[in-house]
Order: C-alpha cells, then structure tokens, then sequence
C-alpha cells in the first residue's frame, strides 16, 4: 500500500458529544471494569521497526469501542441497517448483533431493516422496511444470507437521503463492499450538505477479504472452509484414477485470498493461479508444462485457480460491467479445462480433467464460529462509533486489532495478495510450484 | 419391474460345501448366540396383497448372511477386492470391512487390493495388487475416494482370468455398478468355461442408486445430503434478491433420485426436472411459463434438475459413449440456465438466475454415518456369500433386508424413479408443481 | 415379537368418508399420475419364507398413503400438532410438513401448534396454542428442538377434551414416545366415549428407535451420527496414550440401537454394552478380563455402554420415575469408568481413561438429511390418515413401507436389539467381543 | 503482562550461520519473488500510542520467516518432532508440515517422529522413533489426534540428550504446552553444558490459548467451534421445556477464553463463568438470584462455565497434581448442577436443568481450516527457526505476524482473559449479565 497522507486518517463526528454512554463500563483500569475507549487512543499502521528505528508515528488509526460521551440521545434515536451486493455468511450475524447492541444496550427506541439494500431506500422500488423485534432476529445467526436481502448498484443519493429524513433515521449501517460504501459516501456527501446530524457507519463485506485496511473480514474464514472441501474433494478425485487432474475454481475477482487461503490449509494442491500473478499457459517453463512435468511424477494434479486469474489471456474479449459497477470476468475455468484437455490430447498421458465450480456454494452458508465471532464484534463496534456520533467511516481490523477507517481512504485503497508476501510464499512452499 | 421367471432367482455355487465355517454363529434360535441363514431362507418379491389376495409365491430371494458349511478353505485362499467405475462414498469403507471380515473373522489368508479398477487384473498396464494389511486400512474410511484407485472399462476376460490364476486368487469381489457387474459377468463366463473354483460376488455401487433390487444403494445418502447442502445454498441465494432463481444440476444420469431426495428433504424447492420425466419447457403450462408464475407469487423460485433430464431437447445431438460405454449426456444445466436467461429478457421482471454445479463434490465426501453402516453391512455379507463359494451374484437389500440377486438379473433390469410412486408424489406435494 | 392377534390390526375410523379428496391422485396405475391408496392395500408382516412355504397372511397392516375420499371437509377442518416427551432431530420438520401438507395441499383453515407438550392442552397450564402461519415454520428445519416446546407427563384426558372441544379442534396429530402414545390413547377413549368426530393420529418419536413397528424412527440416524463423532473422539483420544481407554457412554434406556449403529459405523469399537445383554464385569471370562486382554494386544481400547446396559448391576438401587414415568437409571457410565480404573490400579498396565458422555449433545442437533426426508414422510402420511377421519393410530415403517398400527398394538409391544439378530452379530464381528 | 526487560527478548544461536539457503527466496523487494527475513526485522510489543506520543520501543519481538544463510547442511541433518501433553486439533498437520518443509524444501536427510512425547526420549520405555515417509504423513492432516502419540511428564535431561546424541538428531521440534516448554528448557540446558549443536525449538500448543506471546494456537479454533456447538444445543433444550436451564461446562484450567470466545459466538448464552472472575453464588446478586431472575424473564436460561472457574468455592479440597504437574481441579460443574437444583427445589419455578460436558469431544476432532493453516504456518516457521540455528525458543503469534520468542519468557509468563478487556466486555454485552 502507498503512503498514507496522515490527514485522511481523521475521523468526521456529527458533533460534540454531550450524551452519558448508557453502557456500565468505567475509564479506570484496574478496577475489574471494561473501559470506554478514548479517541487519542491511535493503532500503529507500521509495527516492524529495523533494529532500533522506530516505524514512522504519522500514520495511525483510531481505535474503535465505546464512548464514553455519546452523540446520540438513545430514547430519541432510529437506527437502519442496510446490507448490499453479494452473499456473505455472516450477514444475519451482522444484523442481529447490530440490532442487539443498539436495542438492547443503548436501549435506541427503534431499529429498522431496510429491505434489498440501497433499493430499500428508494421508495420508488416499493419496499418497506421492518421494524425488527426480538422475534425476527432471534435465531437469524444459524442461516446463511440476509434476512434483509440484499441487492447491487446505488440509488440517488437526494432520494435516499429525503428517505432517511422521512423515515426519522439518525443511524444509518452500511454493510457492504467497494461499491457499498461508495454508496455510503454519497450520502454523506448530501447529508453534509443538509447538515443533517445522521450518522452512516459502514461494516466491510467482501468474500474476497479485499477491502483495505481490513485484515479478516467476516464470511472470508466460512468461505475458505467450503472452498477446501471442494479442493480435498478435487485432491480424491484426481488421486481416484491415473492421472487424474482436480481443477478447482474458486471465487477471487481481483484477489487471490480464498484460493491461496485454501490451497495452504489443504496442502494437497499442486498448482494455485491468482489474478495477482499472471499465468504463462504454454511454452518451456509455461503451466501447461509444468503441469505435465507434475503429472508424470506424481501421476495427479490439483489445480486451484480464483475466477480473476488469468483475465490477460483474453485479449479483447473484456464485457460489459455489472449493476455493482463490476467488469463482467471471462471464465478462466473453462479456457483452463479445454486447454488442459487440449494439451493432453497430444501427448500419450491419458489425464483426465474433474472439475470443480462452487460457486456460490462456498457463500450462501451460515457463518462458521470464527466468523461469528467477527460479524458481532465488528456489528457492535459500528454501533459504538455511529452512538458516538462519528461518520463517513466503517470498522476496520488491523494487527488484530479494531479501528476506524475513513471511507475516503477505504474505497480508494485495495488489498491484494503480495507474491512476495508470507502467505504465497507459503503456497509455493506446500505445492508443485517448486518443484524441479 | 416387469414380471421375473422364477429360475433367474438362482444363485450359483462353485460346489458342495465341506468346511465347516470359523464365525462362531449357532444354528438353533434362543440361545443367545446369532443364527447362520440356510440357503432356504428366501424373501419375498412381493410384500403388498390386496385384502385377503396372497402375493406371488414363486418371486423370492435368498437371504444373505453367513453359512455354516463354506466352501473354501480359510487358510488357504487368496481374496481380492476391485473397485470400478466413478467414485462413491463407502468404497474405503467397502474395502476396510470387506478386508477385516475375510481376514480376521474367516482367516484367509491373503487379501489383494486390486489398483484402478479392471485395469490391475490386466498386467500389461503394468500395475501390481497391494497385499492389504490392518495398517493399510485402519483409517480408511474417514477419507473419501477409494485407497486402491478406480478406472472406468473393461479388459479381455481371459487376460483377466489369467491374472487371477496366476496370482492364486480364489474370490474376487467386484465394487461397482452396471458397466463392472456385465464385466463381472464376463469374468464368471470366463472362470466357468476354465472349470476353476473362483468365486466372484459383486457389491452394488451407484451414487445415482439405480440399480435394480438395491433399495439404496451406499454412497446414495451422503451424496444427497451434500446435494442438499447445495440446494439450501441456491435457496438462500435466491430468496436473498428480487425475483432470484437458485438453479442447481445434481447427478443422476438416467434415474432422478438425487435430485427426488434432496428435493424433498430440502422442502424448498419449487421444481424438480428428472430424466423419467419429461420436459415440456415453452409454451402454455410449459415449465418456463410456470416458473414465471411461481416467481411472480413467491418473488423467488428454486429449480433443481438432474443431468439426465430433458435429453429430448437435444434432438440428433447425441455425442459418442466414455470408456465404460455410457452415452454421454448433453448440459441440460446450462441449457435451462440460457433459456430461463432468455426468457425473462423478455419480462419486465429482472430474474436473476444463481447457478450451482456441484459436479464431483457430492461424491469424492467420506461416508456419512449411515452409509458407513451400509458399506459395512454389505461388504460382509459380501464375504460371507463369496465364501461359501456363491458367484455370479451381489448383495442386494430388499425391503430393508439383504439378498442375493444373480448378477444375470441386475444387469438385465433398471431401477427409475416411479412418475407414480411415493416419492415422486411428495416432491410434487412439497413444490411449486401443485400451485395453480 | 409374540405373535399378533389379527384382529388387533384393524384400523380405527371416524365414520364414512364422503368427501372428495383435493389431492391431484389418480386411481389408475399407468397415466402417469400418483395413485390413491385403498384401504385394502395391506403390508405383510412375515416376508421371510422358508422354501416354497407361504408366510402367514393374517398378519397384515393397512398401507398408508392419500385416501381418494376422506372424511374431513377441509375448508371447515382445524388441525392441532402437539410435540411431547423428549427433544428428538426431525420435530421442527415434522410440524413443518404436517402444516404444509394440511394447509396447502388440503387446504384446512386452520392449524395450531399446541405448546409445550400436553400441556398446552390443559388450559391450567396458561399456555395457548399458536395458529401457525407460513413464515413461523418457512426455516424451522433447519433448527434443532421443537418450536412448540415440549413437556413430560399427561394430563387428565376430560381437560385435554374439553379443550380440544372448545378449540374447535377436529385433527389432533401426537409426536411423542410410548408415554405421549399411550395419552393419545387415553385421548381417543375420552373422545370415543363423547362420541365426537375429532381424528387422533400418532407420529412415534424415539430417539433410542424403540418403538415396535417403527423401523426406523426420525432423529435416530442423526444421534447416531452425532454419538459416532464422540466414537471417533474416543478412539482418537485411546491410541493418543499408551494404554488409552475411550469409554463413551451413549443414550439407549431399554434399547441400545444407538450404541449397536454408531459402534458398527465406527468400525473402530472393541466393547459394546447394551441393555438386552447383561454385562458380567468381574471374573474369568468377565469384561474386565476381556479389556485388559484387549489392551494387552492393541495397546489401547473403545468402550461403548448403553445407559440402561448394565442395570442389573444396582441391586436395590431402582430410584423413583420421572415425569413421564420413566424409571431413573443407575449411571453405568461412572460405574465402568470407576471399575475400570479400579481394576488397573492393581495391575503394571498404566490404563488412562477418557470418559465421554455427549447425552443430550446427540438429540438437540437439526434433522441430518435422511431423518428430514423420513420426517417428511411421516407427517405427510399422518395427515393423509388423519384428513381420511381414521384415528386411534400412528404411522409406522415396516420393511420399508409404511403403514398404519393401531395405538392399542404400539404401546403394548416393544422393540429390541436381537441378541441374536444380524445387527449385533455385525457388533461382534467387528470389535474385540471375538478376539481370543 | 508486566513489563519485559528488553534483554530477554534476546533469541539463542547455536553459532554462526554459513550455509547457503536452499530456499529460492531473494533479498529484494520488488522482483516479485519472497524475501528471507532478517534477524534485524522486529515487530513492537506496544503498538496502541495515546495521542502523538511513540509507545516504548525497546520491547520487540525477532520476526519469524526463512533466513538466508542458516545453520544446517541440510543433508548432514535429522530433525526430531515429539508432541507432547494434551490432544489438540492440528498436531498432525504441524507434524505433516515441519516434515515437507524440512524434507522436500530444506532437503534434510531423515525426519524422525518420536513416540508417545519425552517418553520416546528415553530408551527406558523403548518406543523407537519412526524414521517418517511422505506415505505417513500423506493424508493425517484430515485425522484427529497425532499420529505420534503423547504422553504427559518429562524425563530425565540428561537421559533425553544422550538419546538425542545417539540417534543423531541436529534438530528438535517439541510441540505442546507450558509442561513440555519447561521440558524443552531443560533439555537445552543440558545441550548447552554439553556445548552440542543442537537445536531446540518449539510450537506452542494449548487448546486453551493461555500461552503468552500466542494470541492464538492452533487447535484453539477448532474447539471453540464444537464448543459451540454444545452451547447451541444447549440452548435448544433449553427453550424445549419449560423454565429449562442448559448448563454446559468447557475446557479451560486457568483461562476462559473457549468458555468465552464460544459463548460470544453463541449468541444466546445467558451466563459465562470464567477462572479469571470469582464466582458469587449465593446471596443477594449471587449467581442463583441473578440465574433465577433470567428464568423469570426468559422463561429460559443457558449458562457456560469453564472448568477451573470457581475453584475459590472448593476451599481445603485441593488434590494432587497429574503427570504434567497440574493440580487437579476440583468439578465446578457438577457443584453448579448440584446447587442450581437445591436452589430451584424451594422455590415455585419448576426449573429443568440439562448438562453439557463435552470434555475431550472438542479437542479430538481434525483441525478446521483456520487451524489447519495456522498449523501450517506454525511448522514451516518452525522448522525455519531451527534451521537457522535458533534454540530455546518457540515461534508466536502477536499483533497478526509470526515472532520468536525465548521459551524463558514464555516459560515465566501467562495468558488470561481480561476481565477489562474487549472480549469480556463483549461476552457480558450479549448475555444476561448486565440484564437489570
């Protein structure tokens, strides 16, 4: 990532904080109670120091938590959450987790769902949203989606935000990616430009876990568990028959995080193809024949490869975008397979191509404990900052440890695996990739 | 079924039995000790009358279990275990039980692992059989696939004959389905026309469950249980936009059970296209019509189809065969998912179809409980016939019992989906079919 | 099982049935449309001949499945789930079919889900049914326990009637054991004795598979599976150490089907103990010999117990019954577990001991995919019973199909593991009962 | 923590490091290959500042990773894997990983697995190490337990060097808790007096994360996991009767964090009980009021409590200590049991308690995928460590990057749940701790 210009780390606040936090925690430590969290508590951006050289002290980030003095008077305030684009697993967990928080502990008088993302806001698309109770959330953790549903692309931020007025809504939840919390930031914007005192917190959603300044986002760990069983399916397949060839493609636009994330807790996988590394198909040293090499001694292959990999092999064939604002992907799985197929036709291995498309599968799940775990503790820590009174930011997790992101610098960021990171090195440690 | 001649329900034996069995089963009920089955025991074909109406007598199985004479000589016979075909849930199971039955049980004294299928009875594809031991198999079943290799087609029956000769095998028990029970046959042909005492007993194996008098066959309940995992997924995909169509292909080349089970198990599936029932997709009352309706009712709609389904629609596109001579099958997935596609095009409702493909996935799992029970049970009945010196049979399983069906008969009867039976009226009950 | 008196097998009904069934059935075989059962349509109960032998035909049960006329109008039916004893996988789906089947497919105005058990039919008790919509059962199979709640133990039958009458109740469908049967049947007398026209249908639920008729009853595949994962972990947890001992203690009060299943599914047990076969623990020949023999040659052992094995071993100790009338079991988990280490301390063996006892961990879990196909089944069938007026019944599987069994039948037989019977034999032959 | 002095943080060498590594990484960023990391990389123990003001620097931790030149000619060297203490989810894939990594990628000329922990050590208990093959480690990373057994207790130093000196070993890789730390201490010391070139390393393991340094081990993951599921069953059985109380008691001597992570994960737990909070029970705000409160409220009640709390209720009770030293720890949950049910007899609320105690279930299952690529990373980092020559010393986890650490540190300091802390405070924000 480029050098941060320190300024953008600022977060924005609706105003002064006149309001004492319900919440029974204390400003002591020592005294057995948890402690409210100030804001010139900062987290370190750079935490490797070169022998004695301290890392540079500009860039920090604002821890996240409870307030001590909140913006917002409880009894007087309507929270929405809005949740937008793809599946995640954890969705429900978010919802329910927010709604608790602000229902039961800040004691906030409604909590509203806006139903099909930002379309929900668009009274134009007809669609209410619930008043959430106890009874609707209860047991929403145990399934996979959103009971909100959810949709892609934007709406006018004028008629979303003269919705927010209308409907009485103070706190407004973003959970959603790149485009989401664009979204968001265009209504900030028009909020700004009312100066209205709403407040627009977004939670980071991505299954690709390639929002910046996010180490884990939640759905990410759910998701890499279903993409390795299909892997260790593809590993008993190829193992099944001689020369057998297990190719595995997995969800990974931009980024290759499910796929290098899987491929290493499997540890059976031969070959894993990025969009963050390009691909050489044939030639002396090219996949095709690396493949081949592997196959002769190993007499199988797994072959992993994310849905974004490999888009320079399709000069000239780049499509329309999506309603999210997405380029549509040329499908790398099957030019994989039928150049595989191709390329086996020739020689006198008789390879024989399983191949494996989840798809969706690895998403629509319920969230795994792990990422239970994260969508509450981001899903309450969005509540502490939107109480708080702060906006134009989500909740970001950096060195393990929760902060406060600005959107500007979130949507202008990106994460992508480093091929010269630990983790893909890691990858090419456990697989074919070295071998000679 | 048709009506079957009464002589077809023979089992064939190598010979008279004289040795006396090592299981320590009693032949007299009540005193606390299992029974061995007598060759007399049989169960009926039909088990339904009408009023006072005695079914068909003549229609009756002999009933598996262990026999108190056997046939061969525990320790001076060789066994050897071959599995064939695509894989299955259980082989490993299969194998492990098939193993310690005839090793430690009956004490013979030798088992083999024939490698990838039919191909390791024929030398000239150079693979050696593995002399299994209790370390090769103790752990086996926790892991799908199968530990010996499979392979789809068949080899010359002498070729293969000779092999069991040469390597002092007295009982081969074939692991697989249609294509390897006809070779099975071959093989008896072959031993028959040599006069040699080698047994050879088939254990059924179909992920699609389609073989005839094979109630449910072992594999069959994992693989829908994970195709159900994909149907939930293409639920909650498809619930969670407007007007979302969850589209997902399961196995299930000439029978629908998969897709009829999961179906049913899920409750929430609004069409089910099986091969043994045709398609009529445009026009009035056809499907596409249909689901148009259900989406605009239910603002959602999922759809799971077999792969064998719909085949008419692909008049005179009929490819060539794979090795083990199945015709292969045109994509009715993708067929459906460009026709739905292309049909709302055409509507001012925006379906948005989500496409599941689990392929392999359903397959390549360990065995659930259920089916590790069943792999059990076979396997050793399997062994239990084998050495008595039965050949030319499987273990079947019958109204919830386990018999002996000549493999003459398997191989000439199929096994469908009834459009009129139980389970097809349930899913229709349980679906979209029955909304008017 | 004794034998029947045939004319226990009689199905009770209401009174004629002059109502046209809105099911789309057919009476004719071969149009391609499912078929109507008629009443004549009876299920033999002996299907093992013995040569050219006919069983006995007396012994028949009526078939179950859709009437083509039934007995209730529908537009003027209100039907009742009630869901008693204890917790069981499948009875979330259960309520969830029987509604869609009565609501949608029949069309009864009406259904509601007594709460907590027969309790919710004694207005005493405070607790007022629900009347069940779509939206509460939409995702409730896919969550353990009962929405309903349940309870132990009945209530005076004149309350429960009187309440039924008030209600306007018309079908009452009874999940539960032997103790909710025999309410059921106390029910049906109270209502036979008013002569009203209210059908009272059983589905029987048993976690330990005890019920006589019932094959296979829903919830017992899952605990099975479930106590299979605590098998695996104790024999993970016996070859840790040297001298392991996995001593898992497994639900199976009269009956130890769980423990018989989940031991031959696991492959990896060495002693299994039940309540049909009394344990000898000292001695010569005793299980304390036999398991120091056994960890003497594989240096480690798995243990399984019923929680009723063992009972004889508490001589005087029988303690009072519980709510349901269920006798309190002496634990024989902590009895083998101090017995066992007792018996070690005096020898150079240094057996370690890990005790496993997942108790309700096995029963609180969803359906698994077969126990929701098969609740499915049961529900759908007891609400075609109960719409044809029929009553004093429950639906009951036998050899793979099912039937209808008069209540009068269920509660006065019962079910066991045969000592001598193919299951356990499949026990010993694969653990350590036969090792010499 | 208390304050480190700086100097501890100092990582042994066995000596100069002059062999070239055979690792393809370079030294340059930007070539799109991985780098070796250098000794003078180190992460800060601090990185949360107050406003502008650096936090300390003089606390940092060595970064983990492969070293350009290192210590071993690696076809001159054995390295030795023991695990030792506890079972815990991921063993065998630390032991699959640490031998690829030193096999296949450093190119050393035998791995050894030594049996059954320090006992294989000492040729007094004559268990022979097994000289590892790619075929024994194959396909362990999907078996729970370790294929190498453990045992508790160490052995005599100078015993275990002799041995390691005779079989030749460079390298020992001790995998387990704080017992075996202390042990691999002890055995460096005595490597040091006898100045032999060997070095020592460790990966720490605990299922209850309570090693300092380690923000999570391996296993940790995975048993939270199943300890949520326990809790979840819990709270099903729970809500099935009336006023029914789930009591579920979990793994966690010292530390909650299972105890705590799950119930957060949960959701719908109603009470945690941790060794680091004293238990109240009775009198005014007491558990028991507290408890019966909740039921009166909720009609329900789920209650978690890790073993090792409210040791402080057991005064004069304390026993010995086992083979690792550990004093046994008195049964909280039986006590709670026991004096929940005294509590609710004297009063009307008929209270239903079910209890949980899912003891080793949890650690004796196969790693997750989060552990089973911590495990990875763990191991590979591991075997870098001790190839470069560093001893007395295991590898951490802190703030998100991979640390050595002296195992003296590790040795003197501990891990506990923050009862000031985030996690905590989240646990008491979703139960019914703060409910008023």
């Amino acid at each position: 990532m480029d050098r941060l210009p320190p300024e953008q780390l600022k977060i924005d606040a609706l105003g002064p904080r006149q309001v004492d936090s319900p919440l029974p925690f204390s400003t002591v430590s020592g005294d057995g109670v948890g402690n409210f969290v100030r804001d010139d508590e900062r987290v370190l951006h750079e935490i490797v120091c070169q022998g004695d050289q301290h890392p540079a002290l500009e860039l920090t980030f604002q821890r996240a938590g409870p307030r001590e003095k909140i913006f917002f008077q409880p009894d007087r305030t309507t929270a929405a959450i809005v949740t937008c684009g793809g599946l995640c697993p954890g969705l429900n967990n978010v919802i329910r987790a927010a709604y608790y928080e602000l229902r039961n502990n800040y004691g906030v008088s409604r909590v509203l769902g806006i139903r099909h993302g930002y379309r929900g806001l668009n009274p134009a698309c007809g669609q209410q949203p619930l008043e959430l109770t106890d009874r609707d959330v209860e047991e929403i953790h145990k399934l996979g989606g959103t009971i909100l549903g959810t949709s892609r692309g934007s709406h006018e931020p004028s008629v979303m935000v003269d919705f927010l007025e209308t409907a009485g809504i103070d706190i407004l939840i973003c959970v959603g990616g790149d485009g989401t919390q664009r979204g968001a930031r265009a209504i900030v914007d028009e909020v700004s430009r009312r100066k209205r005192p709403i407040s627009v917190v977004g939670i980071p959603k991505t299954i690709d876990n390639d929002i910046a300044f996010v180490e884990r986002s939640f759905g990410f760990d759910t998701a890499v568990e279903k993409a390795l069983e299909h892997i260790t399916g593809a590993h008993v397949e190829a193992v099944g028959v001689p020369y057998g060839i297990g190719l595995v493609k997995l969800m990974g636009r931009h980024a290759g995080f499910i796929a290098t994330n899987a491929s290493l807790a499997s540890g059976q996988v031969d070959f894993v193809l990025i969009p963050e590394v390009p691909i050489c198909l044939a030639g002396q040293g090219g996949f095709l024949e690396r493949l081949e090499r592997c196959l002769k001694t190993r007499q199988h292959a797994v072959v992993v490869v994310a849905e974004g990999a490999g888009q320079e092999l399709f000069a000239d064939q780049q499509d329309a975008c999506d309603a999210s604002g997405n380029p549509r992907l040329q499908d790398i799985g099957l030019l994989l397979k039928t150049r595989i197929a191709e390329h086996f036709q020739s020689t006198d291995l008789k390879a024989k191509i399983k191949y494996f498309d989840p798809s969706y599968h690895i998403r629509s799940r319920p969230a795994n404990c792990s990422d239970a775990l994260l969508s509450n503790k981001l899903a309450r820590r969005a509540v502490h900052a939107a109480m708080a009174g702060k906006t134009d930011m989500l909740v970001g997790l950096y060195h393990n440890m929760f902060v406060h992101v600005p959107l500007r610098l979130v949507t202008s960021a990106t994460k992508r695996v480093d091929p010269e990171g630990e983790d893909w090195m890691g990858v090419l440690a456990s697989s074919a990739h070295w071998m000679s």
